[in-house]
């Protein structure tokens, strides 16, 4: 199991393969983000997307599921995350391309009112198989301290 | 059609109703987000998440199909979002809660590049069947202009 006091501010992880269908990219739309051109090849093609476009949302889900095996293969103890800043959908992202994750750990401190736990954040940033950032956001992040009465 | 120009910073909007089901919660965790705490009753009662909890990027997708029906009843001429600021899961949601939006306009500019659009930033308040706030946000937003040609 990694715990807090296993985690080095600096670390970079790069993890994930991610291949986006046009089937997955409309169900997910079709459910939560109803909007033309996540729907609609025809209607995409008169927009900025060019052509039919995954959901933001469902790019973010997307990295997570690449996230939590990562961290699952590490056997990482996270407890949640507390939220997200600054995340970004820089280019669209569509049925076809395959997405890949880069991860660095920014920042980590004991929490001051529960010691059991560590705060991280870290900056991920997406990459389509062109190599272009599809989308970046700087993580909050929970994870369980091995010793509740250490000082690092 | 509502364009950039119908919109009035600080406008509050209230709109939204979204049941949350076991399953639903438990259908994307699967796919999406698979730790213990979104997927099984015993592993979420032995975390500060108390019993089994939707993930957060759940929440976000359940807030956007609120958002997209509540844009769609108002036409509003949306052109997708840029990205999203402070993000934070303030509490968890559980099966069997309501969800409900509030939305305020913080501001409003045209696009200096791109005179057909405008950007918008609002924040985004959710809050379950109690009036306890869930989820806040502020969004990014891009929307028609009806003339290209203007200064407000």
């Amino acid at each position: 199991m990694q715990y807090y006091e296993d985690l080095v501010v600096g670390t970079v992880s790069r993890y994930g393969h991610y291949e986006v269908t046009r089937e997955e990219v409309i169900a997910f739309a079709s459910k939560y983000d109803p909007q033309a051109f996540h729907l609609d090849d025809e209607a995409a093609a008169a927009t900025h997307f060019g052509r039919l476009s995954a959901s933001g949302w469902h790019t973010a889900s997307m990295v997570m599921a690449m996230t939590v095996a990562h961290l699952k293969a590490n056997s990482q103890a996270g407890l949640g995350s507390p939220g997200i800043d600054e995340l970004r959908w820089v280019r669209p992202v569509y049925p076809g391309d395959t997405l890949r994750c880069e991860n660095v750990l920014l920042e980590k401190r004991r929490s001051k009112t529960k010691p059991e736990r560590g705060l991280i954040r870290g900056e991920t940033r997406v990459f389509n198989q062109h190599d272009e950032l599809v989308m970046s956001m700087k993580a909050l992040g929970m994870i369980a301290t091995r010793d509740p009465a250490g000082t690092d």
